[in-house]
């Protein structure tokens, strides 16, 4: 079921200072950063050569990120984010061996445009885990 | 300096449950487990097209995953590895801005054989981040 390793999510409290750092002291290609309103999140995209990893700071109220950073101010490692060719067979799998969808159970349009579910931590070892249709 | 994402490190309390939920549940590839006593764990990689997550159980005393489990007893997400072509380089260079290198500040031969640093998580927003030279 899994394929790619899409992004490791980063929850950082100023998105300036860490996109200033991984551009300018670890030396990595960084994207502008991009608001998503609908996600309550601003991303800076960090282009690595085989993978992503994605710089988060809350946008708006409701932030599906405060409350991490309420827990860990500093920051951190907030999800993994696994591709999968179809989203609602993986689902369905899941269900069915007992592990739980946050929220209703609907993919819903993530950050690239494509269906995500996330599996609730609990079930994978305190890994949020995304998984991203391709 | 920053290369590809060469792993995410996951530790979890119970190596065997969370290998057989990769390879059962999430439908991916794992390898036998490998004890490292010289790094405190055991290790099982889980192989995806493009990277690696590492599932991270204690070995011994003085495991240095052992204080993060004591926090989170349930696991989680424990940190990044970033490949770089010149590790003393890259160290020096990170040096120079003002980041900390956790240890003595000289390069371990890592899990995979080859020359690895840490570096302090207060000075990458909450996350550890290791450097692998490649």
């Amino acid at each position: 079921m899994l394929g790619r390793l899409n992004h490791v999510a980063i929850a950082v409290p100023d998105l300036s200072i860490a996109t200033a750092s991984y551009r300018d002291q670890l030396g990595a290609r960084v994207s502008q950063p991009q608001p998503l309103p609908e996600h309550g999140v601003t991303v800076v995209f960090v282009e690595l050569p085989n993978s992503k990893v994605e710089l988060l700071e809350p946008l708006g109220e409701n932030s599906p990120i405060a409350a991490f950073l309420a827990k860990s101010p500093d920051g951190g490692m907030h999800h993994i984010c696994y591709e999968v060719e179809d989203i609602l067979a993986a689902r369905d799998q899941l269900v069915a061996t007992g592990a739980r969808v946050l929220g209703s159970g609907e993919p819903k349009i993530g950050a690239h445009g494509k269906p995500v579910l996330f599996l609730h931590p609990k079930d994978f070892f305190g890994t949020l885990i995304e998984l991203e249709q391709v």
